[in-house]
């Protein structure tokens, strides 16, 4: 099954970023051609019923995944970056975390008005970036059809943060 | 021709990230699903005759046609991340920028002896990036059998700095 699959080649990476967590490391299924392509299939083929005109991946984990579903169904690909990073006219959305906060942008032209967003990441924890990712398109009024995730730390309750946005947060593994 | 496709859609921002240089803005070909996609044909074409093992690809412009080409030609992706960003245990390079010096990282157990390796970023400047990123591979005994850029500032003159690596260095699109 491919959640096995997954959750055998994923790497637990104990105390990073910082003492107490267990990082799930994913860079150990990029080096599996199959499996990689295996993942594409099945976030596609759960995200295509949901029709979205454009796939919003968030920087750096999410571009991963974000790319090769783009071009699986058809649809423009458009990057978000920690800020500072894209180079023309940005909006953006500054967010709380645990300590401190961060912030997101995205280029002012690349959503249309009415335009039907799939938002993408490796990853949802607490659902910060994602959420910051959804008020960005938002703003733009542009509708968050769904989001799509490897994996969801179900017990960090990602899914309440984003529930507000849509009720299609799909994810092909969780812990 | 594709070179024309990619100088048209290419957009130049002036002043980023500092005053008096022109940056090349490739986000508007992502959102090009078919120019993306002829650029993912185009690379793999002029690289599959090197028969790379693997595609190591630059953060974070690099991960897309990276994971694309990876994909296609069927090996496996290695990212490699500024200092700090992968989770297990890395090996680092550090090299100087105009202002400073900047550190690269990939995971120790990503590349093994032997191994065919070819470099991928979106665009080849002075090449201090993909230098270290050769570094990197040279390190673990690995052999770089080539390069691959969108585009190429060639009057940065990159090419010289990474020519004792290999003299497979491609581009598409030339400055």
């Amino acid at each position: 099954m491919l959640e096995d699959k997954i959750k055998n080649t994923i790497r637990d990476v104990i105390d990073f970023p910082k003492e107490g967590i267990i990082f799930k490391d994913i860079t150990p299924i990029l080096e599996d051609v199959r499996l990689t392509s295996e993942i594409t299939d099945a976030l596609v083929q759960k995200s295509k019923m949901l029709q979205p005109d454009a796939i919003v991946g968030i920087e750096s984990r999410g571009f991963f995944w974000g790319i090769l579903m783009a071009q699986s169904l058809g649809v423009p690909f458009i990057p978000v970056r920690k800020k500072g990073k894209l180079p023309y006219k940005t909006i953006s959305y500054k967010y709380d975390l645990e300590y401190g906060s961060a912030e997101i942008e995205m280029h002012e032209d690349a959503i249309c008005e009415g335009m039907n967003v799939l938002i993408h990441d490796d990853l949802l924890a607490t659902g910060g970036t994602a959420m910051a990712a959804a008020e960005l398109v938002n703003s733009q009024n542009a509708n968050v059809v769904g989001f799509t995730f490897l994996v969801n730390l179900t017990f960090l309750e990602g899914n309440k943060r984003l529930k507000p946005y849509t009720n299609n947060i799909i994810s092909l593994v969780n812990y």
